[in-house]
């Protein structure tokens, strides 16, 4: 069987994790990664058996050997790459969001249809063994139809201010996840979104034009209402928690844990913490993401999370950002005309 | 020890799980009962060694030996009941609503101000095991200052159509117990409330002009950001669930279940449903909170639960109707103001 | 409804116990109680509206209106009440163990059994909500055929010295519930014990000719096998577990807790210990206890656990101890051989 | 950094296990595989980068290149190529147990000791998450002196008859992972073992001469008491529970899950059923022994589980086995000094 190969545009944290992912496959080969600090990552790419570096992703898509690119540069790059990787008919695995701005995003979501090639955006935690098994759940009816959907997601910390300053926001930046997760679970697309947020973690965040805690309504065009909440600091770890009640019952989830030892003194009763963060809470997701993309270019299948699954959680990322803005509900046909009307 | 003399008005289901708590207190004689059918309570009443069974409250309202009331009649009766039962210097315990208005329930509270007795409210919930914990944790400071609080409330069947539709609907009814221990656990005063709300449970409620699940967002004066989400029929029992989350932590509470046996067979694991409703699930807090009353008779002390805690839930109920109505946060203190200017 | 007349001999812990119980039931009236410390308990009695107190249990056997006893005294008096009792036509509530003499134990079954009085053996984990529904769930054959039981059950702290040096031993007087337990859940007889106890606890066990801890197993008579760990110090509360596995499955319990509140922190997961002792985890079931036993007068039904079961675990008991100093497996039938041989 | 350069003996699924996770490693080359059934495996090791199969494996202990053997063949082979692997200056890694025979076992560790190369026996649940935590947990005092060690160790499914009949039976096959739990868990030695075993799955496993259920009493040198729990045969899936109770507190664990969500309907609670069996439940255990040995040969450590280790497990199953014989308590000491006799 000749392997798929991949180049890996951007070596940064996901980067990284992707490229240790893919080289442990056996059906896959790492030719080459680009990343505009070459240099630094030349040794740690040679040891896992990569065998071209670069500064330049354009080499990455001129190579007519490479069938696939994993898009892990800054979000500012992506939707340029994207266009050129679709364009040279390079399958397509981009990490989340597309981009800042919503036209931005479906003009290169346009390139990719006419392309004809396969694009899927890392949003990882649908291929986490506890979410997916929530959606499992709720598609073979054991719970009836979907009433309420709740979503918990905090961070441990809070990322470095250079980081939030480029972020794009908590609602771009973090809670699309929860967005996605929302119409996954459901089964279900959001109509309107009501945000109450909040800078209760650090004021240096507020400053910085962010917020660090959100309570986010969504309402499902099925009728169905959704609840997030987000905290940019949950002092004990990773909190990643699901739950779908409908009208035969409810399904719900627990954190992970680095083990199930419990003990038992005069002081009460003790476990550890959940595990800490996303690149614990996932390890099993990201190697499961990019095992079903290689799995859908092996087998011509349709990616299971698409570009139109990309670009629904911006749209309501940035109903989000408006209804904290204006403190009302908004629409995210509102957000979609709007942008529409904009052009 | 002289006992402390009750009489109980009002001998429906909220009665009789009052006389009987009360009739095991050693330090207790509830000597009257009234009940607009005295007839078919009268052997059950006696069986229990009450003395005298009445049809009409006022008889227990008079009676100089009678130290403290029970108001257990429906609602629109409280205000005035309250009212004579303070002018005549009793004690007064009264189930929650005070009253379907909010002048009325003010009017009330100022002649109980006035006569300088005791009145709890029937907020039993925040006697119970769990709940207590949670505001005990909080009050400890071992989650730090509260950023999100969380209350799952759901009933495991709707009530009839015929009470659906004097109960002043599912904010004034239902939610108005999570109202009151979202104040409770958190220790703040809510500011504003934003409501999602429908029909999906059952639509013969929404033509009786109620909602059956509702999604509501709370904002409180120290900027903690609170979620209750409530449905009229969780089909696998009672669902009565708590969430602190905090600058320090997060104190979480589960359901209470009949037993911990938990069975493991070839088809999965398996255990059984949390307890079916409030009877089961807050039996021992019915117990509690009279203990409490009794308790603040004997020894002076204000009461646990008092008028003003009513009202505020109150205030939050209207306001949460009136977010529903028109889409849009609403502030307690435009409720508490227009009703002012209505005056 | 005339109420059943009641006569507690013995207001010690477990007699106390009983008559605040029995005074809460509208269908029963206890009338007397006996106590060889009368003096110091009337107070206590008359609050609970006893109204005769006596430092002779044979003034409350000789009332011809008592319809049953309940006997809370030392176990060195059980054997006699018992069968003055029994001729005297009163049902019997006795707290076990009957006796610390199987051949004395056997006599006074005799002698109830020739009145055609019942009796019930104070074996109140029966009516335990975790291990009843255990039973229930073998009983349905979810788990199929018992293949292993397996118990704890440890106290938080040893009882006195003084306590133990008249026990009986950790066999008689803390195992010996077990030993019902086991054959409870079970639905089978034991044959054989084997046991390893050690003193791990407190040197001065040792010294009383005492042991505190011990690993029991079993062999039931249809295959299955048991296994029993006691100690007498879990300084995290009472430990009270069972589980029972079978072909077919498994049916686990866990301890009880005052409340499900869960706490993270920056230091792990934390919650509050089990119910501490007996009187907390066992309270329900010592009412339930009684309700059957008075349940069993008014219907005329035979006791959920008789004298049989009584004699049944007092056997056990006396093989392990057997087992413990000769360190070998003993059948239950050596120990009932023998006593026979001794008569 | 060169590669350790290992060789592999035996590719069954203990063999295939091993190559897999060390072809994930970055610092470790497989170089070569022996199977006798060299031909079936060839395409498989290849598409892992093995370069050299054969069926003879003293081809690669004779290869000068190969560092370190993995020895996974079938248990009778294990003592001799121990030998000549040692001789050769190999290190080995080695499945358990050692061998049927307890001198060929010490013979088979002398060449080694006397060789001075390491050699890790392949107890793999010494690196699960759980019971290193439990471990770490007892050694940090965190429950003090242990009293009583519980493990609860069930198969999902009984193996073949004809594996069954050259197992070595329950005790040196299945069991002899709980007896090296029992002596890791609780750091101390056993001294002394009870057995009460039975045929209660399938009576061919009895006709083979083997039991499938057993309960294991044990007695550690420092007073504690264990107890082990076996069946060949758990329908809900593999059961491997550890609990340590002492002098300050118990530590306990579960078993682990696939996902951790749970549904609630109106039937009850539900959950899915514990991992399938030891390739689900111990996958990352067998990724951390490799790496514990191959890390223990790069910075010329102690392997964490050594020959002694490997021999005092097979010590207590020897035991084990005359005490189901002879039903009595058997010591270690009499099983080492009898074969002393013997040689």
């Amino acid at each position: 069987m000749p392997r798929i190969k991949v180049g890996v545009i951007g070596a940064g944290k996901m980067g990284r994790i992707h490229i240790e992912n893919l080289c442990r496959m056996f059906e896959v080969d790492v030719k080459s990664v680009s990343d505009i600090y070459a240099d630094q990552i030349k040794d740690w790419a040679r040891d896992r058996g990569v065998s071209y570096i670069t500064a330049d992703y354009r080499e990455i898509i001129k190579d007519p050997d490479i069938d696939a690119i994993f898009i892990c540069s800054s979000t500012n790059t992506h939707t340029q790459i994207i266009a050129e990787g679709a364009q040279a008919g390079k399958h397509i695995f981009c990490e989340k969001p597309f981009s800042f701005d919503l036209e931005e995003t479906k003009r290169a979501l346009n390139v990719v249809e006419q392309a004809g090639v396969k694009m899927q955006v890392g949003f990882n935690r649908r291929f986490d063994h506890n979410f997916k098994r929530v959606r499992d759940i709720v598609q073979e009816g054991k719970i009836g139809d979907p009433h309420i959907i709740k979503i918990t997601s905090r961070d441990p910390a809070p990322p470095s201010l250079d980081y939030i300053k480029v972020s794009g926001g908590l609602f771009v930046d973090m809670a699309i996840h929860d967005f996605d997760m929302a119409r996954y679970v459901s089964g279900s697309e959001v109509e309107e979104v009501f945000v109450k947020g909040g800078v209760l973690v650090d004021p240096a965040i507020g400053e910085a034009g962010d917020i660090d805690t959100a309570v986010i309504t969504l309402t499902f065009n099925n009728g169905a209402i959704g609840i997030i909440d987000n905290s940019r600091q949950a002092v004990y770890g990773y909190d990643q928690r699901v739950e779908v009640f409908g009208s035969k019952g409810c399904v719900t989830t627990n954190n992970d844990y680095p083990n199930t030892a419990q003990w038992w003194t005069a002081d009460g009763v003790h476990g550890d913490k959940p595990l800490y963060f996303f690149l614990e809470r996932y390890k099993e997701s990201y190697v499961e993401e990019v095992k079903a993309f290689i799995d859908c270019i092996i087998h011509d299948k349709k990616p299971a999370v698409d570009g139109q699954d990309g670009l629904q959680a911006e749209l309501i990322a940035y109903a989000a950002k408006k209804s904290l803005l204006e403190s009302r509900p908004v629409k995210i046909e509102e957000i979609a005309h709007e942008k529409a009307v904009k052009q």
